[in-house]
């Protein structure tokens, strides 16, 4: 049966591949209003598409952009019933200038797929999709029950999708969760995430005049608001890059000496962060390695700074206002709350004179998440890996967040299993985001074998 | 003949509106290579004007936009010949979404013209040629010889003029410079400046990786650029707002107590700068008031910064790279290119570990100036304003800068008079710059009082 389905896929390769490329022409981009329209017509495209397979597929509104959720429960109640996580919306594009091809127009180069969202998330979801499809073309049924949870605000911190969760705790209701929105460490070696970190974020703006005015009449006599802002960023963070905010590392959970001693054995370290990221050394906490920094410990880093006067050549202004966004990646145990407050309470305290300040946070964040290393679902991940990518998966802590993960944990309370299907180099979050077409033909082999595996 | 001209200029009120109106209508901002050939378009536009109302007027070239230049010199050899200076570029217009009305469609409300250049320097220099058009027109000669010169760059630090006032050393040969590019204290106390500040104007570019990277994958492991950027800010200045530099202030200027005495006698202060700025506090340093950190103390202002994703919403990326844009203020006797290096150096060795750091000039800068007071010209210049706004000019300085002026001392050797013709509410530099109606008119006639007075 399994070999059935991997036959189907790969004589259907160019049709799934038209399907995607279909997929990544939305530009459902989560953070900007002007795509609320652009949202909606993917997830529309998205439950016709899942229908049209021979799944039972609706949208479902939430308090923001909508829920694609699916279903094939015809297995047997002997089977499990696996829910696939996905998110169909997408990081803003911008800057433009640096796409080497449109962003919302894939094309293929070198091996690779480069579009917006090509490795997050649609190319991982979209295959999970192309495996349960293969088997349903080729088998005309599943080895196992499937629920399909597809949303549309991952990029923007998932404000409306822990509220869903709770609401349709019966619906979600399954055996274990599959999550693909992360790495192999290479084509060859997967790896399976035991750690996300989680995050809260906020926008500071400082005010200290009514309107830009001219440097030379009023300079000297008023606050300069990015200077201000300036002095407030420096004070965030101390001349090695930790987090100055007293109290910021006080719930941070600490690593056992056997799990620092396993993460100093993934091959993954400073050559590889100064390839992908072009950095010309690496900069961090001198008492933590890179992969420990990577996943292990919290962040406070500056995504966007901008006052007054940024185009062509020179404008003799003082800014009437500064702003800037702010991610804090957490970790367990940190609350997501308590640090937005004493961040937020932070900034008020160290913003000089002659200026106001005003924090604002963008949803209410995401704690940092471990998942459950031995459930016999992460061994059927763990087997079906290793027979796609020839070895084994390492375990590792990721650096990024997936919010809903710990609502899962927390409503749903059954395992989580986070197996990535990109690469580290694939640019995700930046122009030029891309997924290699050997990562897109193996992640459907790696979910319709996780399918097989997980049969009883 | 005075009266005649001055009738004139009353009865053709309208008209001269009229012609000023279309002076507004070009969008001559020289710092943006986009406006290059409106700038051209402006200076054709004016020397054709010039010409229209008894000039010999031309275009004459420079390394950068053009300086218009015009003269009548029939006034004989025993009257002296005045230099007229304005400049015919303005600031750029942004943000544009802060305009109550189209910042290149002059229009009249509550008695002020709105349009960027009202004040800054269309509404200064154009009333200078509405007085000789007056006197040209009403009786067929001037009381005194005239050159114009309306240049093109003053508002990007005047890179070019410097060398043409060398080169054309004869051409401007005269007895007194007037420049009208400052303001009335109010419209019945007007001021003539002695002092003006200087600049010199620089961008700094901070870089740590090749592309903005997710924030989550490389946050703490790699500078972030926009906390580098804000750490260097942070060491420019000090909590009381003074520059932090070593050295910075080591050539000011100081001033007597007697000047220091004179300066807190005028009626401008503490309540002027909070109405005009919309600012809750005053910020400055502690030992000096606020009409001498106005104009005799230097100032380091940020003008512009901008980093990462500075959209809607949030996008959790680490910036590849961090910009500011810094404005010196200088005063006599700092040099600004010992100023400039000065700065330049310091940000080199506070850049934090992790990224580069690019400090980029605008141009070679202009010192502080003071002129000279004591000059029968500054007592014509003195006696056009009391008799036009009906009380004797207070001497004040300016935070404002006009490069040329310290060009004109060194190259001319002549006295220099400065009077402005604005008011300092106008919101130069600023969204809605506006020029009162009342001011329009004055200034025509304070134009028309001063060639009477210079007048052998």
């Amino acid at each position: 049966m399994l070999d059935k389905a991997l036959a189907y896929a790969r004589a259907h390769r160019a049709e799934y591949l038209e399907d995607f490329f279909k997929h990544l022409s939305f530009p459902s981009v989560s953070a900007q209003p002007a795509h609320t329209a652009d949202i909606r017509a993917t997830a529309e495209w998205l439950q016709e598409h899942l229908q049209q397979i021979g799944l039972s597929a609706r949208i479902m509104e939430t308090g923001g952009h909508p829920v694609v959720y699916a279903e094939w429960l015809m297995a047997g109640a002997d089977q499990p019933t696996i829910l696939i996580y996905g998110h169909y919306d997408v990081q803003p594009p911008e800057p433009f200038e640096l796409w080497q091809s449109e962003p919302f127009k894939a094309e293929i180069r070198d091996g690779y797929i480069y579009a917006r969202g090509s490795n997050d998330n649609k190319g991982q979801h979209f295959a999970h999709i192309k495996a349960i499809q293969s088997y349903l073309a080729a088998i005309g049924s599943l080895p196992v029950n499937i629920k399909l949870l597809i949303e549309g605000e991952e990029e923007i911190g998932g404000p409306s999708l822990s509220a869903f969760v709770e609401e349709h705790q019966l619906l979600l209701d399954c055996d274990a969760i599959m999550v693909s929105d992360g790495a192999l460490l290479t084509l060859t070696q997967p790896s399976l995430t035991y750690g996300l970190r989680g995050l809260t974020k906020m926008e500071v703006t400082v005010k200290s005049l009514a309107k830009d005015v001219h440097s030379g009449s009023y300079g000297g006599n008023v606050q300069n608001p990015a200077v201000a802002l300036a002095q407030i960023i420096a004070k965030l963070k101390d001349e090695q890059g930790r987090v100055a905010i007293p109290g910021y590392y006080d719930d941070v959970r600490v690593m056992s000496a056997e799990e620092r001693a396993a993460l100093a054995q993934i091959p993954y370290g400073e050559r590889e962060v100064l390839a992908e990221t072009g950095a010309s050394q690496l900069f961090g906490d001198p008492d933590y390695a890179v992969n420990e920094r990577k996943g292990a410990r919290p962040t406070l880093e500056i995504n966007g700074m901008w006052s007054g006067y940024t185009g062509p050549g020179s404008k003799t202004i003082i800014p009437a206002t500064a702003h800037c966004k702010i991610t804090c990646r957490l970790v367990p145990h940190m609350s997501p709350q308590k640090i937005h407050a004493m961040v937020s309470d932070y900034i008020k305290q160290v913003t000089p004179p002659g200026c106001t300040v005003e924090v604002e946070q963008y949803s209410e964040g995401a704690p940092g998440v471990l998942v459950d290393r031995d459930s016999p679902y992460v061994a059927a991940a763990s087997r079906a890996a290793e027979a796609t990518y020839g070895n084994p998966p390492i375990f590792e802590i990721e650096g990024g967040s997936i919010p809903v993960v710990g609502d899962f944990q927390r409503v749903l309370k059954k395992p989580v299993i986070l197996l990535g299907f990109g690469l580290n180099d694939d640019n995700v979050h930046s122009p030029n985001e891309r997924y290699a077409v050997e990562c897109w033909d193996k992640a459907i082999e790696a979910g319709l074998r996780f399918l097989a595996e997980c049969a009883a």
